[in-house]
């Protein structure tokens, strides 16, 4: 039997990449034959396994210049069945693609928004004349670039790569340190990892329940190393809190933090425990 | 002297109506001449203010659907001689504008990324096969509607008004509470009112920072209404923490909580105090 993982595609995209990456790993663990599926959005992917037509689905969570996916928590949050199993962290280092002979030549620069953000001062500083057009990956738009010279496009240069695009420079993104960090999610039960992942909402009428949820978690030592808010899509005001802890779902100290604030956290789920997996920027890179 | 007021543009935007109503609440003051400036994103709105090209800018803040909107709070954190003044609430209802005869025939909808996620439901269910085009505003793609019958925006009604393009569905948002918060900025010092915004990052070295922080506020019974976290864009797992207090920055509770976290909080800044102040869907939306 064929695992399947199911990622934002079209080809060449990050995500893409840190299914590569998985792939890898489950090869490790004495899978033969692995087939990638490339969804046309975040939210597609969780719903391909959700529905069962994938095995595994790799989604990006955050990156480090341009912050948390919405559309990941939001989806991820809806879908019961489905559980975190790892954390890849992929260095992201994007490059200009264009068949432009010359940078002036551009007038346009098309990619994901993240993408765009990501290499806001590049952008002023060397194409201040350029038009921003936001894609739903950093891919979509590569097929148009052999018909449009005075187009350009923010992506990985596995991605020119693949479509055999020139890349007219790199890195690009601002700021060298950037990262993207992936979850890798399937249908199975919760398992080992030094990281937990957990949503809740606060019951309107408990006066500073999000700081006491907090603290639950403060007084037994367990180190909380990131907190995201979400609107639950109700009122303005209401919110999903998504927190990740440093310690096992399954360890003493967090069953007793979760058991002590029963009566405060709302639809509280774990979303699963995993381990951070560091990645290389090009390992695995070549399907 | 005329009062100049800086907002998302093209014409139409919902950030518009909202700087319109501001526009009045400046009138009802004793302004007799006010100017607005329409700006090409959110960012480049805030600019124009920090410049003194502008008085006020009129920002998004937060959407009761999409969440937060991260390049508001992103560029207001670099500017410090901008201060929040006014928090205005607006009821958000998206119609459907096209010069299509037949929603059949409709090949792509184009719009805002949030206006598009706030009518997902809508769209799968009323234009499954159309292609979603995310823009930099609702308005922006409004003059290419006339060219392309296949083609759709999601705008508000005044948008389809002053672009004279059929209004195929309305109201199409998916819940309809749909609010979207502005904030209402200037270069003016700190003022009253009952709700005051605040971020700062941690001190890496001082575990369980954040709580200890919220702690402080909690305290003292001050209600925290919003907490959102924004990456410093150093390195993954370095955070900004916005949060919404309910209470005046120069209350005795407040300076005394302030006071108290000057040795855990780093870059700890007061964005303003202001009032809520609800709009009509409709208020003052005649330019």
């Amino acid at each position: 039997m064929a695992v399947s993982i199911a990622h934002l595609g079209p080809a060449g995209t990050y995500t893409e990449v840190a299914a590569l990456n998985l792939a890898h790993m489950l090869q490790e663990q004495g899978e033969t034959e692995i087939q990638r599926i490339a969804c046309s959005t975040i939210d597609q992917t969780l719903y391909c396994v959700d529905r069962g037509d994938a095995d595994w689905a790799i989604v990006p969570v955050e990156n480090s210049i341009g912050g948390s996916v919405p559309i990941t928590l939001d989806t991820l949050w809806q879908l019961e069945n489905l559980t975190i199993h790892h954390a890849l962290v992929l260095p992201i280092a994007h490059g200009l693609l264009s068949h432009s002979p010359d940078l002036s030549q551009i007038r346009s620069v098309a990619s994901h928004p993240q993408a765009l953000a990501q290499c806001r001062i590049w952008l002023d500083t060397h194409l201040p004349q350029a038009e921003r057009i936001p894609m739903n990956s950093t891919t979509e738009i590569l097929t148009q670039l052999p018909d449009d010279q005075e187009l350009a496009a923010i992506a990985s240069p596995r991605a020119a790569q693949l479509h055999q695009i020139p890349v007219k420079a790199h890195p690009i993104n601002d700021n060298l340190e950037n990262c993207t960090r992936f979850w890798a999610i399937n249908r199975q039960p919760l398992t080992q990892g030094s990281r937990t992942s957990l949503v809740f909402s606060t019951y309107a009428n408990v006066p500073g329940a999000l700081v006491k949820i907090l603290q639950a978690f403060a007084e037994r030592r367990i180190n909380m190393s990131r907190i995201e808010s979400r609107p639950t899509q109700k009122s303005l005001g209401d919110y999903l809190f998504f927190i990740d802890i440093e310690d096992n779902a399954n360890s003493a100290n967090v069953r007793a933090a979760l058991e002590s604030i029963t009566d405060i956290a709302e639809n509280l789920r774990v979303l699963g425990s995993y381990d951070l997996i560091p990645l290389q920027a090009n390992s695995h890179a070549d399907p």
